[in-house]
């Protein structure tokens, strides 16, 4: 599996781009035209994949097939899969198919073990046919993983085409080995950035993921193969993980429903780790998560993930059960409304549906708080607190094509660090140690205020949106505060889809404030997914969920 | 309250030191011949405090204020306030008296506020005897501090002289807000030592705390002044903090119940500083938690803290509430024994003391499980990076005296750090980021093979002790790596008093063998107090503290 360092890079890509493809059943695998036609190549909705239906017109599913994948979520195929109503071997075939389309289309997967899935899933069956008894509450379920997940014998590379000089790894990642002691079927890993620093997920090796709402704009990173995957119904559930975004972004950008815990709630360890030097300061640290197409299978990933006790698995996993709320269902939420930052704009469709989703809030009895704009609870302090964190040994972009030994793809190239202009909340002149005190200091002094804002306004939960943008062309991604200043916070935070970008509801072009930020032009965004994001305190990820899923029926009730 | 930096140290010192005797009524001051009468001045029982009831001898106390401090714990204090069977004020007033004699004896205490607690216990009597309603589970209860938690007017110098120097804090610490919401009254602040970083409590402004079991032996730190307050019975419910062994220590060497949260559960912040530069290293924090008389007060004290959402007091608390532990009562418990490390010997009563619990817990329906000498789960492996953990900046002791202004006392003239030979689990000679990275990965390493240990033996808890030796003579004290393994892996620790170190028992002399750690001498060690440690898993205080609850009630029926 090893190869010499003698190979290039490109050899090396173009070899593994061959395996890649031998992976995929030759009877599942579309010719050229074939796959034009169901883009809509040349006609005016050309790459909206979801509205022209490219499912269904593949003819690769059969009926039963099609109904599998497009009508139920997965807390219903599980309760299916354990009163024996459907096998797991055609539930993990119909989502192999799915995914099999969905990579032709949008390029959302890496590796691809689909037969060695549907071995598992038959095994899984023959064991229940024998007891009766279901292996656990994932039972037969076919599950899928960002990348940097390992899995035992699979390559890891996170689109690092350095990795693909390393042996593959012996061991899985802790969540794996949790989810299949569950009872799930692992078929696929999904596509992220070179880096997994952008939102845009395209790499030397699988390149690009394209957003199967409108293939013209960005799928969002860095878990943007789970996202294109997961919003084609290619996958019923997703793994991602989130340090500035990464769940949430291409779960607003595709349109589906993901959620990023309070740290260490759910397992991390075993990840492919970087080519290049790493860093090790506490202050952000990544957490893992679900994507799924409904707020039930949030939640039955997480009561899963913490009913095994993620501590058996991995020793860094906070070991603290699932609790159930007490004040569940009854009581209206007060629900804090996050201010626009004037320095971070929201576009017209964004800022459409925090108003519209806040006014539905208001008129089903809850209510909404508009919290003051404090400069000491702003978007800019947060999103500023995270990028100097990432920055904090020094590190810039100048010796990364280099070190990587691979060319930066645009996203990467144009920089993921624009806020490295001298306006950081503290003075980059000092020694690493002297500049993480500060930091810390300063980090602290956010967290403090936005615990007095909660407490003084007595919230339950924050609504705001995921970003200043919805989907947006590729490579013209901005600055992820709105999302980033969460993870600063360790606040867990969940997206919730909601309506669409309109050309007709949002008429008016919108020059950006912030330099990285793109502008909003009606044309380039119609019928992109607009979404909002609902935020709890460190450690009330179960508050959360329970609000995602109130404010999730409201939402729904208007659509 | 300031003073100007012209007044040498000494000058500050005495005056502080006046201010703290007027600070006792003055007809509770005794003069220094009845002090050396209490102390058994000359006898052969000279200095066992306790064994000599200097406080029934001291006069001092009424009969009832005897009672009250010496027959109910804190759980039961609260129920009899509660129930109106007692008044705050007669509670407060009892517990001031005994505090002053302790500090007369000991000199356990810093800041003293005996009369501002006396008005808030008349204050909350008025409040009760008018609406028949207490003001929280805590309702009237003095509770006394390690000195570096802040008070709200008082000095916090932890001991440290340049601190006079500082105006006094503006603000409670977050747990003091918390215990005063809970009706808790603060009447004393207690003495830690110089840098906190020893294990004699020990500094230039408040002198050296005495064991009250015998102030020839150390009391312990760096929570020593509320070890000796408590033993003696003059703090009904203590606060101290625990980063390597602080609260631990005392416990064991006084002979009290003592318990180390997982970091974070309780809230920490609002801690004087050191005026030598800090480090915010993250892998090892502190962890504040209680010191009392019975497991039950532990339980109280964590009960009350986590009911009370400690994250509305504190943005860096953990907001995980208290659990209810299912498996309470009926199942045997499975408890692992932890091998005695031969780099680190057991003093004989140590080891006894160990050996006798085991014994008498397994008679009593326990299985105990005698781990293997694993070397990845290794005492000194979990010790040294501990030790390296706090030297990775680079410190060392010899510019310390000059950065603090002040001469250093003789447990840290010694040294903190003597592992500092070569012998570390990581290379020293990189730059900070680089030895920080390598430090985790090993930290990392060490958390899995515990892990490992704990899922394969099927834990509940651990049996340990809490150190090689029981209190010893002053500054004596070794590292402290029976308690720092447990800071470096985060898991909750408790300490449970279980007899005495006998030179009848106890006959044979016993070499050190690391060269930090005292000889154990039969003779000077007689009548010391020992202990066992229990310990689980981060974040399983809730089965460390019902695990303690069992294994103390087993124990104490053989004492």
């Amino acid at each position: 599996m090893t190869t010499t360092a003698a190979e290039s890079w490109e050899v090396l890509v173009a070899a593994h781009r061959e395996r890649q493809r031998q992976s995929i059943p030759n009877e599942w695998l579309l010719d050229d035209a074939k796959l034009a036609a169901l883009k809509g190549t040349g006609s005016s909705d050309e790459g909206r994949l979801i509205q022209l239906d490219a499912v269904s017109q593949s003819g690769l599913l059969s009926q039963a097939e099609l109904d599998i994948t497009s009508n139920f979520a997965a807390h219903e195929l599980v309760d299916k899969l354990a009163r024996g109503e459907l096998s797991s071997e055609d539930v993990v075939r119909a989502y192999c198919k799915r995914a099999a389309l969905a990579q032709q289309l949008t390029s959302c997967l890496t590796e691809i073990f689909f037969d060695e899935a549907l071995e598992r899933a038959k095994s899984l069956d023959a064991q229940f046919k024998a007891t009766g008894i279901v292996s656990g509450p994932l039972h037969g379920l076919p599950i899928s993983l960002k990348d940097s997940y390992n899995v035992k014998g699979k390559y890891s590379t996170a689109g690092y085409t350095a990795l693909l000089r390393r042996p593959v790894p012996e061991d899985n990642a802790a969540i794996v080995n949790l989810l299949l002691d569950a009872g799930a079927v692992m078929y696929c890993k999904t596509n992220v950035p070179q880096t997994m620093m952008t939102a845009d997920s395209d790499n030397n090796i699988f390149g690009r993921t394209l957003n199967p709402h409108n293939t013209k704009l960005t799928a969002g990173g860095s878990t943007g193969g789970e996202g294109a995957l997961v919003a084609f119904r290619g996958s019923p559930l997703g793994v991602g993980s989130d340090i500035a975004g990464s769940i949430r972004i291409p779960s607003f950008c595709c349109g589906i429903y993901g959620f990023k815990p309070t740290v260490d709630r759910v397992p991390f360890s075993g990840q492919t780790s970087s080519p290049a030097p790493e860093m090790h300061l506490a202050g952000i640290k990544p957490a893992a998560g679900p994507m799924a197409n409904s707020v039930d299978d949030l939640v039955l990933f997480m009561k899963t993930v913490l009913g095994k006790r993620p501590w058996k698995y991995d020793a860094t996993a906070i070991d603290s059960p699932w609790r159930s709320v007490a004040y569940a269902g009854t009581k209206p939420l007060t629900i804090g409304l996050l201010p626009e930052d004037p320095e971070y704009l929201l576009q017209p469709p964004v800022r459409r549906a925090l108003e519209t989703a806040a006014a539905l809030l208001e008129k089903a009895g809850h209510t909404i708080v508009r919290l003051p704009a404090e400069p000491t609870c702003s978007v800019g302090l947060g999103g500023k607190l995270g990028f100097q964190f990432f920055f904090l040994p020094g590190g810039d972009l100048a010796g990364l094509a280099d070190a990587l030994g691979e060319p930066l793809v645009p996203s990467v190239a144009k920089g993921v660090h624009p806020f490295m202009d001298g306006k950081f909340p503290i003075a980059q002149d000092k020694d690493l140690l002297h500049k993480w005190s500060d930091w810390t200091d300063v980090a602290d002094q956010y967290a403090d205020a936005w615990r007095e804002t909660w407490v003084q306004h007595g919230l339950d939960v924050l609504l705001a949106p995921g970003a200043g943008t919805t989907a947006c062309p590729h490579d013209a991604f901005g600055n992820p505060v709105y999302t980033l200043m969460w993870n600063v916070l360790n606040y867990p935070a969940g997206i919730l889809p909601f309506g669409f970008a309109s050309k007709k509801k949002d008429p008016e072009f919108q020059k950006h404030e912030a330099f990285f930020d793109p502008d909003y032009e009606p044309e380039v965004y119609n019928g992109a997914p607009c979404a909002v994001q609902v935020i709890a305190p460190r450690f009330r990820d179960e508050e959360c969920l329970h609000a995602m899923t109130i404010i999730d029926t409201v939402l729904k009730q208007h659509q």
